[in-house]
């Protein structure tokens, strides 16, 4: 597949979600407050969403049951001496869903984490543990000091599915 | 002032808050979404707060003056070729202040933060910007696969005044 047109934040926008692999996921607690936790992510380019695995036990599972307006953010690494004021990131606004196990859209997520993480395979196999995808409904980018945009759906479609 | 006494994880957790120094702050946006966005942080040990220096302009500084209560995570770095499902995190839930310019707390704030980011100086001259300080209310450790647990309000204080 050519790689399709993109502006240069574009550009910078697909290397940090294709390079980095975890994400700050932010989720709503019972009493209505927000919370975060850490979640690896995979991208699955052929559903265009993003995927997760995660424990029944944990507290951001109950939270997407009940609310499955998320937030997730992606930073990129940064280095020991460098200004931490600029880093690149961006901001996902998402709908969570829980495909039924066995079903197109779960296994489709599977092999899209499992490609990425192939060492979570264990993980799969534990009865507690389910997959989630993520449909990003917007997103804001911060590029770096002063360079923020909201990110084109079309723009952003195009670097999840490539 | 000697290291006061900490077990195993709270040691884990000091270097943690201590080294990084960003994090991923969630916020309420107006339709009542959780918001995550990037931050740099530090901490006034002398008041046992975070600080923050944002911008009127961003997002989640109009989310904060509308609902107080946030929650922050703080993710040890991470290496090329190593795993991230056991990366020590914590996430810490607070309730956001802001001080005012000239005050005590504003003063102690300003200090750690540009103790910790002289490079944000010209940034505090802005007058868009001003300094949030965090009250934490509660914080959850993760120090590796099933290794989580709560933090006692007292260990967490130790730590921040460190």
């Amino acid at each position: 597949m050519p790689t399709p047109h993109l502006p240069r934040l574009g550009h910078a926008l697909r290397t940090l979600l294709h390079k980095r692999r975890h994400a700050a996921l932010g989720t709503l607690d019972a009493a209505g407050a927000p919370f975060v936790s850490m979640v690896p992510f995979a991208i699955d380019a052929a559903a265009g969403r993003l995927v997760l695995h995660i424990s029944g036990l944990a507290a951001h599972t109950g939270h997407m049951a009940a609310e499955p307006r998320v937030s997730l953010l992606v930073t990129a690494a940064d280095a020991a001496g460098q200004p931490v004021h600029d880093l690149a990131r961006v901001t996902l606004q998402a709908l969570a869903h829980t495909p039924a196990p066995g079903a197109a859209d779960w296994a489709s997520a599977r092999a899209a984490y499992l490609a990425r993480f192939p060492e979570a395979t264990p993980m799969t196999e534990l009865p507690d543990f389910r997959f989630v995808t993520l449909q990003i409904t917007g997103a804001r980018q911060v590029a770096g000091f002063g360079a923020a945009r909201s990110v084109p759906a079309d723009e952003l479609a195009s670097i999840l599915a490539a």
